[in-house]
């Protein structure tokens, strides 16, 4: 636990002190990056969003709830199939209490977001099962660089979350194309995480490209092309692009261990400017292992904050404690930047009166 | 003249002076907003582009040149039709020397650049003579003001530029619907300046509409919807957005009294916190009127890079001097920025070097 913060440390904690020092009372920027992909609509491969359809509106809904407190894209906001609310009401609230600004990327959508955001020539990512998930993923990632250089020129430092169903399978696929071993170790917004389907879904797409694992340890971008997903090339631009001027704070889950193995061959200097921020529930998961994946090539410190809601008052926020959904829009990390920029003032029980009081706006309840 | 840096004070000079100083040695942001109209291709009416169906890809390769330094889009970098450059290199120059940071906002292109740009969720301009210029102005006017506040929660202050052809009859469409008298006073990219031509254009564009002079003086939306441009939408709603928070230096000739005007409606608190930033070539501009225009609704202040490009080498850039071109890409704002942010350190004989550079550098000359 780090002294001031409501943050776990679960990776290297000198540097991630360092970070968290360097980061106190900055004004950061918080970029939500956006994707959908046909892998994310197989069936019982990802809870975001009501039906495998629907995930098409997920990440647009996501980043219409972070701009306007509502969304435009879909009636409510996105739930899981048990009607478990969007992390991003998580988000959203942490961003608020802290006043940090958002803006979106757009990686590569099917549905547009209703809300203005950045375009980077992206479209929608196929089934990997094709072997040919991306189409353009060098020019998404050229794109992204520049975006990234650019704001870290005018911004503190950044904190870059992403919204992507099915997106901890496209992050095996390009972390076993690359060659780090994350089979049985990648996270799900189930609680019942389905390691096996995800394997055979990786499997078939190295077959159908024909590449096998590790043959494309040397090749970040066609891993992407053949088994990613378009919003990682997103990402791993904006980091590749930006961490060279500012510290960058990766916000997500194991999704993040795969945009660092990209890093790692797009852009290797940049790795000492980087942490990755989750939440407790990702730390503390018992059927994904994100240190696990993490430390086979780098040693980027990994903060978790410390949000615990099995006290909250609404059932469909306490059964976050049970592993559903736990990630996803960036809310671990929107969560430590809020408490970083405001110190003390912040904390993971503010934090929890503001997620409820939304909740129960969103949701109409009392 | 201000005391220390090369900028003319043109209009309200107290708080032209409290404008500078409040911005001096602080850190912009330079946002672009691009677009693009049929109005532009009417003949005789734009020099922004070497012919009127060329004017489609002058503002995506300007904002290529801004982030590259290079075109994509096209070869070599837009011209008029005498070959005379674009003032975007004026900018690129001037923002290069300061290290200003740029993005661009598309308020409408039928050409996507091939670079990163915020999308605002516009398409390109009709023919104003069509009655109908712009689709959903009130859609992009919203989404830009997202931009602007989200943006100016991040950053010391704005400067926002624009890059459109045939964007100063459009102004004097928008002008005229909201009942201010601009015939004759707006300025052009050609040295003998067609104002029968736009008067014409414009009065057409009225009619079409069912409107007529005045007649629009409280619906501004409804003016860029019949007579306006989607540029315009867009940089009235940033500025909307991002000048209740921080300052915004509106960077261009004529068409900024358009978006002045707009704003005066939209959102007339804001300009007690905006300028204006043009160049020496509108400011002294004989066929136009951009004080005379501004000063029958507000008082903002008027500043002026005070650029002369008489002892150039190059005739190419000496020709400014003649009154073609004047201004564009936020030339005149993004110069002042750079002066205001290295205090004495940019003047406008380094500025001319910089841009003799890369003027020679883009066009193959030494």
């Amino acid at each position: 636990m780090d002294q001031a913060l409501d943050v776990i440390i679960a990776n290297n904690k000198l540097k991630a002190k360092a970070f968290l020092d360097e980061v106190a009372g900055k004004n950061p920027l918080f970029i939500c990056t956006i994707g959908t992909t046909e892998t994310g609509k197989i069936a019982g491969i990802s809870a975001a969003g009501a039906n495998p359809e629907f995930t098409d509106y997920t990440p647009p809904a996501d980043a219409e709830l972070l701009l306007l407190g509502k969304c435009k894209s879909i009636a409510g906001v996105p739930i899981t199939p048990d009607g478990i609310p969007t992390p991003g009401l998580i988000t959203r609230s942490a961003l608020q209490l802290a006043d940090i600004p958002v803006i979106i990327a757009n990686g590569g959508v099917r549905v547009k977001p209703q809300i203005p955001f950045i375009d980077l020539g992206g479209g929608p990512g196929r089934d990997i099962r094709t072997g040919k998930a991306v189409d353009n993923a060098a020019e998404i990632i050229e794109r992204a660089k520049i975006v990234g250089a650019q704001l870290a020129k005018a911004v503190d430092y950044l904190v870059i979350g992403e919204s992507i169903p099915g997106g901890t399978t496209t992050a095996l696929g390009v972390l076993s194309a690359l060659g780090v071993k994350a089979e049985g170790k990648v996270s799900s917004t189930l609680p019942q995480n389905p390691h096996s389907l995800k394997t055979e879904t990786v499997r078939a797409g190295l077959a159908a490209a024909g590449e096998r694992f590790g043959s494309l340890a040397k090749d970040p971008v066609r891993a992407i092309a053949c088994v990613g997903d378009p919003m990682m090339a997103a990402f791993s631009g904006l980091v590749a692009g930006a961490a060279a001027q500012v510290p960058v704070l990766m916000a997500g889950g194991t999704q993040m261990s795969a945009v660092l193995a990209l890093l790692n061959l797009l852009e290797p200097d940049v790795l000492c400017n980087v942490a990755v921020g989750t939440t407790r529930w990702v730390a503390k998961d018992k059927s994904s292992d994100l240190k696990g994946i993490v430390t086979q090539f780098c040693d980027v410190p990994i903060l978790a904050a410390d949000l615990n809601f099995s006290k909250s008052r609404f059932p469909g926020l306490q059964i976050y404690e049970t592993g559903l959904v736990k990630e996803g829009v960036g809310a671990g990390g929107a969560s430590i930047a809020s408490m970083a920029k405001l110190g003390g003032a912040v904390t993971a029980d503010l934090l929890l009166k503001e997620i409820e009081h939304n909740y129960g706006v969103l949701m109409g309840l009392k």
